[in-house]
């Protein structure tokens, strides 16, 4: 999950009638939830969106950009409609997927779920870290980002459809140019310093 | 990438008329791939899966076997037809969604690939580990396992368009029970030793 902070716009703009609303998420965060779950470099190394609102007084902007940096966090600045475009593919995508293929392995007949946690090493556990995530959290997510994460959705899924067809009339050549080009994504990644450079994320293995 | 060991079936039995073939095949490795991407602990509570044909002499059988238990493997023996079904949900099909993630995520307009990687800790890059593997090896296991990969994958495919169905139509309670239920999956897989337990994958968090 993706701690939010910040309260919602309207409840505290009802309470606050003078109060400067400056939204701000964090794109940073474990499969745990609650305030347990923190711990000091949570932020570091991190990007911070703020979405500045038509109203909001540009004061008020600069002084939670500050708050961000200070807890380690980089900070970018964009409208709220962009974030939940940047959002839906970034994180709500890979969410709904890790959900939705966990629910499949989970349901199967002819391999049981036994088969499938004792082979998940194959590469079937990466995901269930994701859809370990809290799940009111999570379904409030797709409620409220639905136009952006259906359109993503409807992306991944044409994609997807292609690659099913390429496997099912055998053109190796698609799969392999697919295949071949996202690693530069992965390298990216770990050169901007977002994810642990080790094999594995760095995992232990000592079974 | 999952590595295989062993060698192809007919190209041995070509060279080796007396031979005995014992297939197997160890779930356990890393995005990396070649004898460099080895390390002494790989195999050390992972499963190997050994097929044994209907011609493999049970000797030769139990000889591979405790090979890989020496190794530090733990062994179950199963068909070839079930084995390639148990990969199919375990490895093939979060590999093939994996590299179509990323794919469709590369290819927006609206959302730059630089916004992708700098916002990939929200979730994306674990898909990321998983779509850096191996292109030949896995265009190859995609034609060859052809049959049960696209079985999973329509399976898969229809669970997606229940989950974005209850997205369109605001049904919060489908979303929460599936959420809910894959939590346990992780916990298993957690339990039996077959992943880090450490938030994150164990991730450093020095940014």
């Amino acid at each position: 999950s993706v701690p939010a902070t910040g309260c919602a716009g309207t409840s505290c703009a009802a309470v606050l009638p003078a109060a400067q609303l400056v939204p701000a998420h964090p794109v940073a965060g474990t499969e745990r939830s609650g305030p347990e779950a923190g711990f000091a470099t949570l932020f570091r190394g991190r990007w911070c969106i703020v979405t500045p609102l038509p109203e909001t007084d540009p004061v008020a902007t600069t002084r939670v950009a500050d708050f961000w940096r200070r807890l380690g966090a980089a900070v970018d600045t964009m409208t709220p409609e962009h974030h939940d475009r940047v959002l839906a593919v970034t994180s709500h995508l890979p969410h709904l997927i890790a959900y939705s293929i966990v629910g499949t392995a989970s349901d199967l007949e002819a391999v049981t779920e036994s088969e499938v946690i004792k082979y998940s090493a194959g590469g079937f556990r990466d995901f269930t870290r994701i859809a370990a995530s809290d799940p009111t959290m999570w379904r409030d997510v797709f409620l409220h980002n639905r136009e952006a994460v259906l359109e993503m959705l409807g992306r991944f899924s044409e994609d997807l459809a292609s690659l099913q067809r390429a496997i099912r009339w055998g053109d190796g050549e698609a799969l392999f140019d697919l295949f071949t080009r996202t690693r530069a994504v992965r390298r990216s990644i770990v050169e901007q310093g977002q994810d642990d450079a080790r094999e594995d994320f760095g995992r232990t293995h000592e079974g």
